[in-house]
């Protein structure tokens, strides 16, 4: 039997007869009960709430590399000594950052009227009045690219294709290829500018940023992405078949060698302090709203979930660190930091998980576990989030956040709490992304969540890696 | 027995018994029979959603007094043209117009961020670098009105005041006095900017615009509405007891003698073609958004209802004429200009209806009835109504939309078909009202209504009118 079908029917074994299976001292009776505590005080109210309600607040957007996302650090770390975390402290790094200053979009012909529209992040500037050019329309990406070469000389690509709706947001990936991708693809066929339908599920006139990343290859053409009601309009107009042109303007900047940083604070293990379980979020937003769904919800659900493990007073066996990525939306810049900064010690850590997708409930959790003793500590902890709607997936694919890719590059095992984020693309990288949109009951379930998780792992000594052979 | 509570009493009767009172004559059984069948057309489809569609797209937004307001009008003699209706034209007027070019705000202190803001409809420019100042917060216009002389040197005024939600609307002319009155009130106390929560019932970042009315005794100072998530974050970090100053910056300017005007088409009486009955719906909107709810609804909905009586084959008795009113939003210059130059023949206006509340469906019908008559046929009315959800009412004050405030006021009796605007100001005035917030099948439903009451008034010789004494 292959050893992985084995484990996952053991697995199954395990969770059916969850609650027999103390009896195998993993973990402790005395843990279970004190998991089973944070997830009571968890629900009864956390701090999640009231923390993002303080960052989104007082800083507001912030922007990897400006002077916003100094200020998030600033809040963050008078926040966790205010706390009483351990170790507190930031990790900076150099990066080049990018600014916008100013965008437009207007319908020049057949019917003149103006766009809401923003560009994405990188995108270039244009020339100061714009860039008035007919439009070429394609449906998708792979439309695009089949375009002859030379064909889109001196006009401006659009690709139309909308993201759906979904659960578990894995359709992002894809859709979001015509955002990042898109730019240098149109350039490839002589595109002089490039637009886009927002990579988003609502119906307002919210456009969506987002990173762009052009090649090296190709000459960087400004990019900017309609809203779904105007990327309708713009397509109603080309259905009619009379020549369709825009003017777009752009009038953004980079900031070479700025100062970004990972704020990081502790619970120490009072055991194997130097095993690490990594929870986190990110701190830095986009720059439209105020980024209290992306990521202000996770910085409040991981923080506040620390928080109530410390003031428990009882310190697991192993170290719990708090990362706030800083720079994430730019590129994962904090997370790469991270992981060369402390490359020596990335065996100690023991699993990671970052809260990046809103504020919705978890209705699902995942690990990949590469052990046994890794599989049934996955079982205890899916058996104590059952009661509160989250059932374990049977995914043992590395997941667990976006900051957490560079950790798994590097061999750390994840955990993933899935949110239900059947409305975060609703939000997401818009103006709209702010406070009013989170649920405080909802934050204080992922909260649980988060607690349970990391103080069992952390006061085990599991590890969830396959030993070298 | 007092005259107006035994009419009230006959209309109850004649409503609870409609079926047998055809033999009254009012209306005759074949007009009835028509309006049957007009009402099923529309249920069928009418061209009400082509029509808002076609008017958002090719024109977009249309301020009044604007080049844009002027397509919008190019655009309505050409559909209405093509539509074969009679008498199809324009009646100018010249009016002074205002014109918005930019603005923005953000807080400078305690925690700086920039706010989602528009300028409210006819405010004054800031200087060019704007003008920073703080903040003195007002709960409420009353509030405001009680602030001692002088007290606001200096500084900016806002009015936090929030509407609720309702479903017929009528707290609107309550809570939007904190925009229309509250910058010469502000001013009166020395304030030289203004801020209110926008007049509306969303959380999103879309501020609402509207006019205001500046006092002639007054300094003219500029004036801007924050969306509501915004409005909730300045009373958030007002409410930290730390001093709060925002920047405000308005650019806008005034175009003095701009050309607007109302657009008209009739289907002609067969036997008095010189008594009119009047309905139709605002052509101009803000700028912000491209007016399909604010009123490109009511445009589809009552030029739909006219084409399907034009199109049925038989003229009614009276003339129907279709009024797409021109600059509404600025002051109803539209339907004043109307009164005056229609003077003389007001006294033939049979009656008048406005849609002007967005694409609901409609929920009651009321009119201002002075007749047993026009009681009479108002309950036959009724009764087409009922089967699609429309309840007679028994407010018998005159309305039946903004535009007919001018007429009302020189007699012109009026019937309301009164839509759910439960929504209505989540988009109202913002950059949000776009065509795809529109339901089809209720513009259809609107249609019926206004076809069945439109048509049986006109083939009747019924009289709203108390004669004179």
């Amino acid at each position: 039997m292959d050893i992985k079908v084995f484990r996952l029917l053991l697995l199954a074994v395990v969770f059916c007869f969850g609650a027999n299976v103390t009896t195998a001292q993993v973990p402790s009776r005395e843990s279970l009960a004190h998991a089973e505590l944070l997830r009571k005080q968890a629900l009864a109210g956390s701090n999640a709430m009231a923390i993002v309600t303080s960052l989104t607040t007082e800083v507001g957007p912030r922007l990897a590399g400006t002077e916003a996302e100094s200020r998030a650090r600033a809040w963050a770390v008078n926040a966790l000594t205010e706390k009483g975390f351990a170790n507190v402290r930031t990790e900076y790094f150099v990066m080049d950052a990018w600014k916008r200053h100013a965008e437009s979009a207007e319908i020049v012909a057949p019917y003149a009227q103006p766009l809401a529209v923003t560009a994405l992040g990188g995108s270039v500037s244009t020339e100061e009045n714009g860039l008035v050019a007919e439009v070429s329309m394609f449906e998708t990406l792979d439309e695009l690219k089949r375009a002859p070469e030379g064909s889109l000389a001196g006009r401006i690509a659009y690709v139309g294709h909308a993201m759906q709706r979904t659960q578990d947001g894995s359709s992002y990936g894809y859709f979001n290829k015509a955002r990042t991708a898109g730019p240098s693809i149109a350039a490839s066929k002589g595109a002089t500018g490039y637009l886009i339908r927002s990579v988003g599920t609502d119906s307002h006139r919210f456009p969506h940023t987002g990173s762009l990343r052009y090649r090296e290859d190709m000459p960087r053409i400004p990019a900017l992405a309609l809203s779904n009601p105007d990327a309708d309009q713009l397509e109603r107009i080309a259905a009619s078949g009379k020549a369709l042109s825009v003017r777009i303007n752009v009038n953004s900047s980079e900031l070479r060698a700025a100062e970004s940083g990972n704020v990081i604070a502790e619970v120490v293990g009072r055991e194997t302090p130097e095993e690490i379980v990594v929870i986190g979020a990110h701190l830095d937003s986009w720059d439209l709203g105020t980024g209290a769904i992306d990521d202000g919800a996770g910085v409040g659900i991981t923080m506040a979930a620390l928080e109530l493990i410390k003031d428990s007073g009882l310190a697991p066996r192993r170290t719990i660190r708090l990362v706030l990525w800083g720079a994430e939306e730019v590129g994962l810049l904090g997370a790469s930091e991270y992981r060369k900064r402390h490359a020596a010690k990335l065996g100690q850590h023991v699993i990671g998980s970052e809260s990046d997708f809103g504020g919705g409930r978890i209705w699902k959790i995942t690990a990949d576990s590469q052990t046994e003793e890794g599989d049934k500590l996955f079982a205890e902890i899916a058996r104590l989030l059952a009661p509160i709607g989250i059932a374990p997936g049977s995914d043992d694919q590395p997941g667990g956040g976006p900051d957490l890719y560079p950790l798994i590059a590097a061999g750390v095992p994840t955990l993933r709490l899935h949110q239900d984020g059947r409305d975060y693309f609703d939000l997401h990288h818009t103006a709209d992304d702010t406070v009013d949109k989170l649920d405080a009951e909802s934050l204080d379930q992922n909260v649980a969540a988060f607690a349970v998780f990391a103080w069992l792992v952390a006061d085990s000594d599991v590890s969830f890696r396959a030993s070298p052979e």
